[in-house]
């Protein structure tokens, strides 16, 4: 990446998505204000069309390229929400889309992908295994890869969620995010420190995948090893670029466990009667588990997805 | 009931509710209108206070009520949302509440009713024990019972919903609910034919509790035996009053498939990623299996309820 994106750009990617996007809605649930004794703003990235915040940066890459490289079609490797969502951007655009997903990937994200018309190619569940074919199929077909977070155009669109949450909500004091590879955290920071300085960005992670965390502490990039956590989002490390920004910009990061992370999620569900996934659940669990310091406070939290597996959710 | 209730006295419980109601969202999605070839508005009373369209018509029968009356306190028996909402209706407006439930009911239930400071008093899982232990409390306590369906004003605080929905979406041309004793399909039919009597209103039923069916097909009141289906929602029969009113002004009542409720709620969480009751999904559940009568038409749709036990949900 030549340079770190500027609101600048965000603001020029969110020109360029506008149309294809869903400016999606900022709840609120007196019953969970009362619950935690604070003010919280959920912006619902999990009604985004593919059910989850990626399409932003996915649409920005797409829509990004020139004629002659869009025309190559896009590539990436994602068992995830990257990959639904680039599929659907490239089919908005009308070009082909190249999908690496590990072979025990789940049965509904694979036919989500599917769905979208882009071609699937299987490989073991190890990152070696992605890269490798992934190249393979880039030198075959000579797409474009867009990676899923540590990318110039993907990290501004997804900026540009915290930037439609302040436009909506004023005087906000805190925006929560969780933090994965770092897209949205890093697209975060840059729009929120340039809207208003004053509220906090804090990402927030499960202790089992804790990179993030440990890298912002030491101040050099560590990544993470076997990461076990339900929050499947988050299983990425950072990279050099989120990096970058995140130590420049983002005031903190929170650690949270399992069990919070399992109740953050069952809270939501039963109180606001909406779906999110694990890995979007984590922004509330670091509430949870940090009451006194989100007390009284007005806080926005980006609900990042909602696509789960109903045939195995963790309630019991 | 002295009177069928007219437009104007939903107008009326309209004024009167409004502060305390949230006007639910009518929410659509590309995907499912893609799916059934059809053009669907969801009205989401899963969002309503206390997670159902039970708010609407216990408000407006707390509300009505004279100081000297409401000073005795309101009662009730039920298992499910009319209790909720009716312990909370009363808590609203600073005024006993007493709820007789069936001891089996869920606990998550209980523990609702319980969260709004209602006094609870536990009974037999039979009509018949509900009905004597609520006369027992009457006679105590000297509460107004509220019935969950066949009364006046709470059919008049269920025909709210419709009546907002047709103030948002224009030019619809069926409006779905689904029908249990019939509180929220004869209210709705009533301001339907009031405000735009071009739009058929139609019931929608599961099979395995299709004493409204019957009864309408049949001209007489035929009350369900042993209904059994997921749509706990949906096990009471239809009132005098309610079947006087659903007669008269409803257009047809369709019967459904539990294979199909479950089918149409896994649609409604796994596309627009909301959660609904299975009591909730019966009337999608009508159009999945009548899609040609619904095809290219303008649908509206009562989405009833969200509370479900997470503990217990029939997907697998």
């Amino acid at each position: 990446m030549a340079n770190i994106p500027s609101f600048r750009d965000i603001e020029s990617a969110h020109q360029r998505i506008k149309s294809y996007i869903h400016n999606t809605p900022v709840l609120t649930s007196a019953s969970i204000n009362k619950l935690v004794e604070s003010d919280l703003y959920f912006k619902c990235e999990n009604f985004q069309k593919a059910g989850a915040f990626k399409f932003r940066g996915a649409t920005n890459a797409v829509q990004s390229l020139s004629e002659e490289m869009a025309n190559k079609g896009v590539a990436t490797h994602s068992s995830g929400n990257h990959a639904g969502a680039l599929a659907l951007a490239a089919r908005t655009r009308n070009i082909k889309c190249h999908i690496v997903m590990p072979e025990n990937a789940l049965p509904v994200k694979v036919n989500a992908v599917r769905s979208y018309g882009a071609n699937i190619t299987f490989c073991k569940p190890t990152l070696k295994s992605r890269e490798q074919i992934l190249e393979k199929v880039v030198n075959k077909t000579g797409a474009v890869f867009i990676h899923p977070y540590n990318c110039f155009e993907v990290i501004c669109g997804q900026g540009t969620a915290a930037k439609e949450l302040i436009e909506k909500v004023h005087s906000l004091q805190y925006i929560l995010t969780p933090v994965g590879g770092g897209g949205m955290l890093s697209g975060t920071a840059i729009a929120v420190k340039a809207m208003n300085p004053r509220i906090s960005v804090i990402g927030a992670e499960p202790l089992n995948a804790d990179d993030a965390y440990r890298s912002f502490k030491s101040g050099r990039l560590i990544p993470s090893e076997n990461p076990l956590t339900i929050a499947d989002g988050l299983l990425t490390s950072l990279g050099d670029h989120t990096f970058e920004i995140i130590r420049k910009k983002v005031d903190d990061i929170i650690t949270v466990k399992e069990k919070s992370i399992i109740q953050a999620m069952r809270i939501i569900w039963e109180r606001m009667k909406i779906i999110i996934e694990p890995s979007a659940s984590v922004a509330m669990a670091a509430i949870l588990e940090n009451k006194k310091m989100f007390r009284n406070k007005k806080t926005g939290i980006i609900i990042t997805g909602g696509n789960v597996d109903l045939n195995n959710l963790p309630f019991a």
